[in-house]
């Protein structure tokens, strides 16, 4: 069999495309409304998707004029959609500078029980001073620190994950012992961002811990990646930045001491679809014609941190802008949106039309052949494990990418025709449970035990 | 039609009874088991209940050996419940000592939107170092401190619910405006606490926020739920206590300035039910006999800040134990204890026994015709607006309570035949919407709107 595509809904209310909200078929409250979700993840799993996505960050966005604004909270989301469906993978984005490790850990271990090992968390370090000042912040902590405080984070998520072994209960109802407190193990951490004594109160779960995803593409971000994520989330714009960042990204992990193929990389890609060419065009029309510009170009102006009216929607950016290094919030996608509208030599208002289109991401807009040979493609080539899938305009798009794409994917015999036997999220991708670390403590080489949680 | 019952059904594992994991029809994993809390919560529906309820605390208690330890996280295991019920509303603890108002505000909103309006927050300060320890802290904050920082978190709370009014959104396609900014009311809040500045990212919900419920019953914590609750959970000895707290904390809500009828007191129960009262007893020995002494005597030595060891199991409780002044956990449940060891002269034998069946709570032995009698007569003798309804085994005791009581008081008029149509839970217990206080302060005398969201 040859070597398996994954691939991830990345879901967002009316779709990805930022004026998807205004067209006749959109409804403008589908993303507080669960029935919508609960289509749209039963339509991913209808597609043997691994996994479906959520993103997020702890603040209301500056004006609700522009779009649908406000969301349910992911994890509260995925929680519900685990309930609605059976197979596919649930990732939720989650902050670690505006979460406390013990709660944080708790609700991921839930939802891992709760779904029965289909939990994944998309770790997230917030940029922005928007979130910073609704949790007791003037401004955004730096980059780097940002950072340093995600590994914290990430050591501690460990050591609460694995504070219980996978056989500490014993649930001896006539002696009246239930579970074995030598199995336990508090985490009794005290560093520079956190600390926390105490173990988890969630037995260890059916994946050990959620998958862990990550999502920031700077030195920073990559260094953190290759320690700790075993799925990366990207945003490339060619073939050759694609490849190079997959190259680069294995081969840290591997100098980690880790195994390069327990690291999967999935750019997204948002795929404008339509039966032929033209009618793919058309709807890409359809939705440029729905872009607001003036809303456009003040973000632009936000990213590139110039004074509002300074953009001249018909001119290219301007020079002498900031560089990355200058750049405490998004870095990776900070440089990437420079360089594309430099690469394609875009106009303010063609750069604005494209960043509505997938902030940054590749759109492509073709027919599902196209779209296929496309993922095909950058699969073959070393550019990728598998995609991020984004449709511009929901529940539609994905629609037509299960109906339409999948089934030439499954043909090229890239992906799977069905999920076969229940799997954890991680078995999905390919990825073995970790071990508990302080059994691998004690006994090294010890191969990891299944679940205690039963799960029938 | 006489004055209405509530009950609420106060959830715990196998039961509230500690050595009921022990019984041979008690599941040793049931905690941890999705199924088991759907079935309850389908049980307590059946039984048209106002409501269920989930204690909680953020850390893991000293020993998994006593008995089944740690769950799933309340608000995870209450939105998967939400998905699989229909009418009963949704109570949730967390605690205003470790968690951030932005977090948690978001949290409660998503639930009540996802449940359409049935979501209810437990408002607890959380007794114990324990839980400090799990967030950064040597010890928890004194008892004044942890009820200030809590009216601090409400008041939070209450500007994040009330940041977007209810006819925020337009959802003009057409001129591509989603939402009016002038509606927005970020809380731009600077306090002791807490400083939070933005808007909460979810729109205001079905029940505006979530019902709120309050559980303490010291001084601080009766001050507290005069201001803020519209529920309170007591624990009760006796009929005359029982009067006495009801009586005050309806006296210090209308000096509060609000409705004493928009505060429902309900004392818990935990039913020891039987055919007969032969047979009620039996279950009740058979309980006792599967509780291990020396836990509860460890326990019972912590809590009253003895060394290990000192209390004499068949002697009575010591003299010169701490006033409530001197503690700064749970000082109500304290005092509880004390007295009622004092009161009725029992041994540590008994008061062992005593507290590993209620904790505290009322403990009633007897017939469905007893139980519902004494149900009766606190209601009717103005000691409860309803019960919080503890079954000492789980699911045997609520399907008990659902088949043989709540019959009885149905056909005694005190309690629903039926749900009728959908309602939110503040409905439920005869409770107004509260209005947005942006736009009372803007029309003073409008009646709340209704919800925003569709709830179709
Ligand atoms: C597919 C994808 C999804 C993302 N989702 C989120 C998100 O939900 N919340 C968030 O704060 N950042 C999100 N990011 C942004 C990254 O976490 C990161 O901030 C950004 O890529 C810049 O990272 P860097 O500063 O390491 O370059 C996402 C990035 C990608 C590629
Ligand atoms: C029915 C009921 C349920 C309670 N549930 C919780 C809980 O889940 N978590 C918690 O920390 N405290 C809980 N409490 C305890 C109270 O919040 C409070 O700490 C205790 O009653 C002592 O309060 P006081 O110090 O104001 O007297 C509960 C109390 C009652 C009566």
């Amino acid at each position: 069999m040859p070597r398996q595509l994954h691939l991830n809904a990345f879901l967002m209310n009316t779709g990805h495309h930022e004026a998807s909200w205004r067209l006749p078929e959109s409804d403008p409250y589908a993303h507080v409304d669960l029935d919508h979700h609960v289509r749209l993840a039963r339509t991913a799993e209808r597609g043997t998707f691994d996994s479906l996505f959520l993103a997020d960050g702890p603040q209301l966005w500056s004006s609700v004029a522009q779009r649908p604004a406000g969301a349910l909270e992911p994890l509260t989301l995925l929680t519900a959609l685990a309930t609605a469906t059976e197979h596919i993978g649930l990732i939720a984005t989650a902050s670690t500078s505006y979460n406390s490790p013990y709660n944080l850990a708790r609700k991921f271990a839930s939802l891992d029980i709760v779904s029965k090992g289909r939990a994944g968390w998309n770790i997230v370090t917030t940029a922005g001073a928007g979130a910073a000042r609704n949790f007791g912040l003037d401004a955004e902590p730096a980059h780097a620190e940002r950072y340093a405080c995600a590994a914290e984070f990430l050591d501690v998520a460990r050591l609460l994950w694995d504070s219980w072994e996978d056989d500490t209960v014993v649930a001896d109802k006539a002696a009246g012992v239930w579970g074995d407190d030598a199995r336990i193990h508090p985490p009794r951490h005290r560093g520079t961002y956190f600390r926390v004594e105490g173990a988890l109160n969630v037995p260890r779960t059916p994946q050990g811990y959620p998958l862990l995803v990550q999502a920031g593409s700077s030195e920073d971000g990559k260094r953190f990646a290759a320690r700790y994520a075993e799925a990366v989330f990207t945003a490339q714009q060619t073939l050759a930045d694609a490849r190079s960042f997959y190259a680069d990204l294995k081969a840290r992990t591997a100098r980690a001491g880790r195994d390069p193929d327990h690291i999967k990389v999935l750019p997204g890609i948002v795929p404008v679809i339509g039966s032929t060419e033209a009618e793919a065009r058309r709807l890409e029309r359809v939705l440029e014609e729905h872009i607001v510009h003036e809303h456009g170009v003040g973000r632009l102006e936000e990213l590139l941190r110039l004074a509002p009216g300074t953009l001249d929607l018909d001119g290219p950016l301007p020079d002498g802008l900031p560089s990355e290094d200058e750049i405490e919030g998004a870095k990776s996608r900070y440089t990437l949106i420079v360089e594309l509208a430099r690469r394609e030599r875009l106009t303010v208002r063609q750069l604005v039309a494209r960043l509505g289109g997938g902030r940054g991401h590749l759109t492509f807009t073709g027919t599902p052949e196209q779209v296929a040979d496309t993922i095909g493609r950058w699969f073959a080539e070393g550019a990728a494990d598998g995609f991020n899938i984004m449709p511009p305009v929901l529940p539609s798009g994905l629609e037509t990418f299960v109906d339409e794409v999948v089934p030439i994917l499954r043909a090229r015999g890239l992906f799977r025709t069905e999920y076969g036997p229940r799997r954890t999220l991680r078995e999905r991708y390919g990825l073995p449970r970790p071990a508990n670390q302080h059994v691998t403590a004690r006994t090294p080489g010890a191969a990891p035990a299944a679940a205690l949680v039963r799960h029938p």
